[in-house]
């Protein structure tokens, strides 16, 4: 995977993609699927998301606050369900879903292999956490695969509805 | 507009469309672009957002803790851009774009008719407004234009290229 440049991470998460987000908590590596997340600044870019605490993946993340952002393409749409569709505290989704956990440089959250962007992250706070769930994240490290090639992204409408990106337009805006 | 029920307003937020804000404040109503949102509860619908300290918007939604979020189709996309392209600082965007705003049922703020769906909102926390200017807004009253059917929102990936959507598929998620 090449280096993505951390000023450039808005322009993956912006658009509001299904994203994976994983963790590594005693030696055991987990991953949820999230679509409550945003941006809250460019650089150095920052990522509010929320993870109930329900999920068993909580508990991981407010431990060791790390984790990675790994943005999956269609062709992934059906790992992203059955990853939704299951607990980590049930299984072991490494092992049983068709999805590659590989190292990660600068946290233990492993990268997962087929997404085409990954992101390096760590808790920077966490004061809305015990009201809304809502951490915020800093993005540490990007990785991109180059082979992966104007990847279409998937949006969750609820319940297993999801809109494909469609086409690109470009109007002449100067917002960043 | 039809009454869009609070507990279906995630459906729209999600999926991360470029959305317009507008507040009104001194008697004087104002919009704003926005990609910088998410949900954070289903119901009641609450929503965090940043609002730049920059942003004429900040101080009017600082000050009177109440706005609009409306959602853009597509055809309304050469008004998004003109909405994200200038300041209320500088000009009277009602005035001068082509959107018209139209009295909201619980705050002053306007809803903006040409929107397929409008979320009628108050701030609910401004804990992390100063660090991260990131609001949480509740989500009081929705409205659906039920003449607007598909309708197909536009998604920033930054300097005015916008992901339109595409085709929508259904997979077993059980996820809400």
């Amino acid at each position: 995977m090449d280096d993505l440049p951390l000023a450039d991470v808005y322009q993956w998460l912006e658009p509001g993609p299904v994203v994976l987000l994983t963790t590594r908590h005693k030696g055991r590596a987990n991953v949820m699927t999230m679509s409550w997340h945003m941006m809250v600044e460019f650089t150095p870019p920052r990522v509010a998301c929320v993870v109930s605490a329900g999920d068993f993946s909580f508990q991981a993340l407010r431990a060791t606050r790390t984790c990675v952002i790994a943005i999956p393409s269609l062709r992934l749409a059906p790992q992203v369900v059955a990853i939704g569709n299951c607990s980590g505290r049930d299984v072991d989704k490494f092992a049983t879903i068709d999805v590659t956990g590989v190292p990660a440089q600068s946290v233990a959250a492993p990268l997962i292999a087929e997404c085409f962007v990954n992101l390096e992250c760590k808790v920077v706070d966490t004061r809305l956490v015990n009201r809304y769930n809502l951490f915020v994240l800093e993005v540490v490290k990007g990785w991109r695969d180059p082979k992966q090639k104007n990847p279409k992204t998937i949006h969750h409408h609820g319940y297993g509805t999801f809109v494909v990106d469609g086409k690109t337009i470009h109007l002449a805006s100067k917002m960043p």
